[in-house]
């Protein structure tokens, strides 16, 4: 999408199931072996009675959201903010959003308000990303 | 490590070089194939002459860190701030570092600055995470 | 297999069950992300009832059959119909068959009946393949 | 997309570069191990004079346009037909698109012409894709 074409109040949204294999994938990637990620066992033993999946894994929902719908291909990402309140399971369906809340047309930037819910509609992630939309995008 | 051990300016460190195969993963965890990250074509013809990964792979290294060495296993996230100031290719090899800026001792909080190095020394993340010592990590 | 080894009516079969692993992965490889395919409260409420695998998943199974053992490897692959007959569920393991059914001798060619059941015996897919035999295969 | 919308001769596109690691996830997800596909060596003795891909994981990203974009999230794929036209070598950017051809109403089905091609425009599948637009996608 151009950036002519945004307008605050815009939104786009992309839900996927959190599943085991993406949790042993985004370990195997990122290095990140926290045993509330990859040890069941101790998981079980945790505050979270289970494993959990990592943050930026459902924070990564919001990066496609961003890149595949609004403002969609092209689009280059300036920064983001998470907060992750609240713990997401393996099984849980996450639904990133994200909503156009600011546009500073001289730097072609977009400030955007990201959270990510689950099927229960809680939110596990609230923060913002501020990307960059090139003329050439 | 637990709560009491830890201090201001401890860090850490880990480095991983971004292949083409982790960023073909990431895109495939995440849903994101933004044309910069999975065109070669699309991304030569872009203001950053070929593909890049995703800025969340770099991040996600960050998370590892925090989790495997600083303040290590069981260690909970609780959010974060991501500033992507320059691109990564792939080839390039990312170090993350944390270091403990703050402690809350009341609420077993600990903000560290992070950011992510490219091989040259170049900045290509930074912000901030505040992450949860519980005392049964 | 050389090409005058092939006789109309031989056949040769390979099953495997369709994980949550797999259509995680296919999904990542392919860029599908289908709600049906990923995200299992859409697909839940959709008339499948719950997520379903990939078409080109199992029919990839009727490719490596043809690779694996008839005609084996070093067969190229010209020419392939699809029709997907019924959705394969998570957990549904699939058995590709192949059948020679014709033999184009001067272009040392293989038209081949494919199919792809579930455990039921329920036809998944059904289908032609058409091959090339090299003399150097 | 809602078939209502539809109307012969839209069309749409994804690009992706298939690169070493797609192949080899391509190989173990549906266990064909052809020696063009996974042998380097035997490849390059083959007369492609190296590895060449998998044809269902060019014949996926057509799956993926369908899904994603013409007509979109919540199609259901009915058929496919493919003629592998062209290797496509490890590093080539593969371009599917996908172009309405007919709309059969009563039926709620969509006839779509599906090719690939690569960086250099020559087509290396083409084919016809047959889909369902259920009334609640």
């Amino acid at each position: 999408m151009r950036f002519d074409d945004l307008a605050v109040g815009m939104a786009a949204t992309m839900a996927k199931t959190v599943t085991e294999a993406d949790v042993v994938a985004c370990a195997g990637l990122s290095g990140d072996f926290n045993p509330v990620h990859v040890d069941a066992e101790a998981a079980a033993r945790s505050r979270f009675g289970g494993r959990i999946a990592h943050g930026l894994l459902s924070a990564s929902f919001i990066s496609a959201t961003i890149a595949m719908k609004l403002p969609g291909p092209g689009t280059i990402y300036l920064g983001q903010t998470l907060r992750f309140t609240r713990p997401v399971k393996l099984g849980d369906t996450i639904t990133a959003r994200v909503e156009v809340r600011e546009l500073v047309a001289a730097k072609r930037r977009v400030v955007l308000a990201t959270t990510c819910t689950n099927q229960l509609g809680e939110t596990v992630i609230d923060g913002e990303a501020t990307v960059l939309v090139p003329d050439d995008a």
